[in-house]
């Protein structure tokens, strides 16, 4: 393995599901749902696949995708992007960042990311070459939030883009306009690219609006939204994503995408295209549905010990581990299947400085009523 | 864009298809069957999208397809593989490559590509941030091959890998033994890894045999073997692919194969893992419905002036333009349509030195064959 991704062992999430399938715990680490996108999706894909749409979809996607993107950005955020050359579908949202690192930054250049991060963001930083500073999300009641001094001061002559990724993943924070236009004001003053993960776009709680920092003034032309289907539709399986952008962005983003998976998914691009413009009642109903799932996780989170933050988005639950006399997450994370038949993500190893994210553990909540009530009996034991 | 990718735009095979859609021409250009394969495969991907298995598959993939790569290998090969650490299903050949690439090769490092080469070599080394030498295959008779010493007068101190592809696309050749143990003998010689495509494996003609670098003496351990679903099951745009190796070396893919994609294709994982199981004998009809294809487009070819080499392997027949009065085929490739109305690849894209390669022109024969025969009756006006 080349010296520059030595740092990067098995992804947390790889190695939490596996802990969890040799040990026959209850995951609650990894964030997958345990039920299924809308059954109209599921079919479109059928038909797809029986219909003969199995061949290399063309370079940047198929055209009911793209189309189907553009009117959901335009109805969701009034943004306007145009199918062909602003929009590119990905494998996932995983590929569209990779990609956008390695088409946007040098060897050298340096790449702001908030920490906690989500663990690819790091790597894709490092296989670019380039250098990542971080800015610390630090608790402030339920949410996380930033310095803005220290995220000026994380900007220097080398910097090239800032990540931002809202709702935010682990914490369950959802930026405000504020804070957005705090970090767009950095990127006009020093020219940079932000690159955003949005894939929890739809999944915000107790009318918690997700603003895309696109649609703040003079971002456009500078950002590179991505997201995705997967958390959207339960479909995590399916890696279908996208990227919306200006057209030399896209266009530079696309370059190295068709060299990392050329294309991939048609039966897939169709049904998601469908369920972009048809499911969308759907989608509203899944995320009432998650914000009990929320409220019923986090109600048992309490009641076993742990100091709870109330997430305003993504379907994680952000805990501290104090309250109940531990204080390494990551210790705690490789016992809990011994001590309590659950595996849950050590928020720590989002860190570069592991110290600010000791007493954390995340637990997923995108499960069923009853894993989730089994779950939190098991934890109670922990007390 | 970085420098590092400056000089690749769009990939030919995207070009090539769009300019075939805009202007209406028989696409002989981009390799993808217009017929697709096994309906039980099909099913199978049915069964899975309507039984739940939409979420992320394991990072390595689903134990079934690991398994049934390795019995497929150890069948067809004798090669024996560990479907735990030694086997990694990607997003198609093309993410093997790149990752395999990206994670074996330091920025500074050589890798050695026999030129014409598949596009997304090239890339994938400038990627990585290495240099790229080649050594050209040329004509022999119907057979494309390599002068053993320009291939050892490319090694250097910096060399880190030797990348081939056998059954070889755009050439229609299939490495020899002979071929393959000089190279293989390179490697040794000189720790090199040898990275190999062999996505035409099952697509070879007349009685030719196809021959993985790995079952020679000493390769095994230092071979990473990559195929794929889409060229032996006609399912292009599903894009699974795997790579086998040594562990060391496949431990190293997935370290980098993580952070491009994640995981994808569960459906399909399973369903792919039928077909390798079940509907070999599917493979093998739809090869002899391949060798009579080729020998069609190759007669109709001939008869309309092209200079024409019987490929062994793939599905692309390499032509020269010469014999019809042209010398250049990157532009007649451009003309193509509106001489005759048909899209075909200009071979002189895969070479480093264009001026090995400006005669040529490859055409696809994965096609119906009214198809064929009314691209080879517009291609007669050439003459
Ligand atoms: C890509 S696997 C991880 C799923 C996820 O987004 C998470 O658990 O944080
Ligand atoms: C990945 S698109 C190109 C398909 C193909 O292998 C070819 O045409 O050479």
């Amino acid at each position: 393995l080349v010296a520059r991704m030595r740092e990067f062992g098995t992804t947390i999430f790889s190695e939490m599901t596996a802990l969890a399938v040799r040990t026959g715990s209850i995951n609650l680490g990894q964030g997958f749902p345990d039920t299924d996108g809308p059954a109209s999706m599921l079919e479109h894909a059928v038909t797809a696949i029986r219909g003969g749409l199995n061949q290399y979809p063309p370079g940047p996607g198929m055209p009911e995708l793209r189309q189907a993107v553009a009117e959901h950005r335009k109805q969701h955020y009034g943004l306007l992007y145009e199918p062909d050359g602003e929009i590119l579908v990905t494998v996932g949202a995983t590929e569209a960042l990779a990609a956008s690192v390695l088409a946007l930054c040098e060897a050298g250049d340096e790449v702001i990311l908030f920490e906690p991060y989500y663990d690819s963001y790091a790597a894709a930083v490092a296989l670019s070459g380039a250098v990542r500073r971080t800015v610390a999300l630090r608790p402030a009641g339920d949410r996380f939030t930033f310095d803005p001094d220290e995220l000026r001061a994380a900007v220097g002559p080398r910097t090239r883009a800032i990540l931002v990724n809202s709702p935010h993943n682990p914490t369950g924070t959802v930026f405000t306009r504020d804070e957005l236009a705090l970090v767009a004001a950095v990127c006009q003053e020093h020219d940079l690219i932000a690159i955003t993960d949005e894939v929890y776009e739809h999944l915000t709680f107790d009318g918690v609006e997700h603003v895309p920092m696109a649609t703040l003034p003079g971002m456009r032309e500078r950002t590179v939204m991505i997201s995705s289907a997967g958390k959207t539709f339960s479909a995590t399986g399916w890696k279908i994503g996208w990227v919306c952008g200006p057209p030399e962005l896209v266009a530079a983003v696309q370059s190295v995408k068709q060299f990392l998976t050329f294309t991939s998914g048609a039966p897939w691009q169709v049904a998601v295209a469908h369920a972009l413009r048809e499911e969308l009642g759907w989608v509203a109903g899944a995320r009432d549905a998650l914000a009990a799932k929320r409220d019923r996780l986090m109600a048992g989170l309490s009641a076993a010990g742990f100091g709870v933050y109330r997430p305003a988005g993504t379907y994680f639950v952000q805990t501290d581990i104090r309250p109940l006399g531990f204080t390494d997450g990551a210790e705690l994370a490789r016992r809990l299947p011994e001590l309590a038949g659950v595996v849950a993500v050590p928020t720590q190893v989002f860190y570069d400085h592991p110290e600010l994210g000791r007493q954390f553990l995340r637990f997923a909540f995108c499960k069923k009523d009853e894993i989730i009530d089994e779950a939190v009996m098991r934890l109670a034991r922990l007390g």
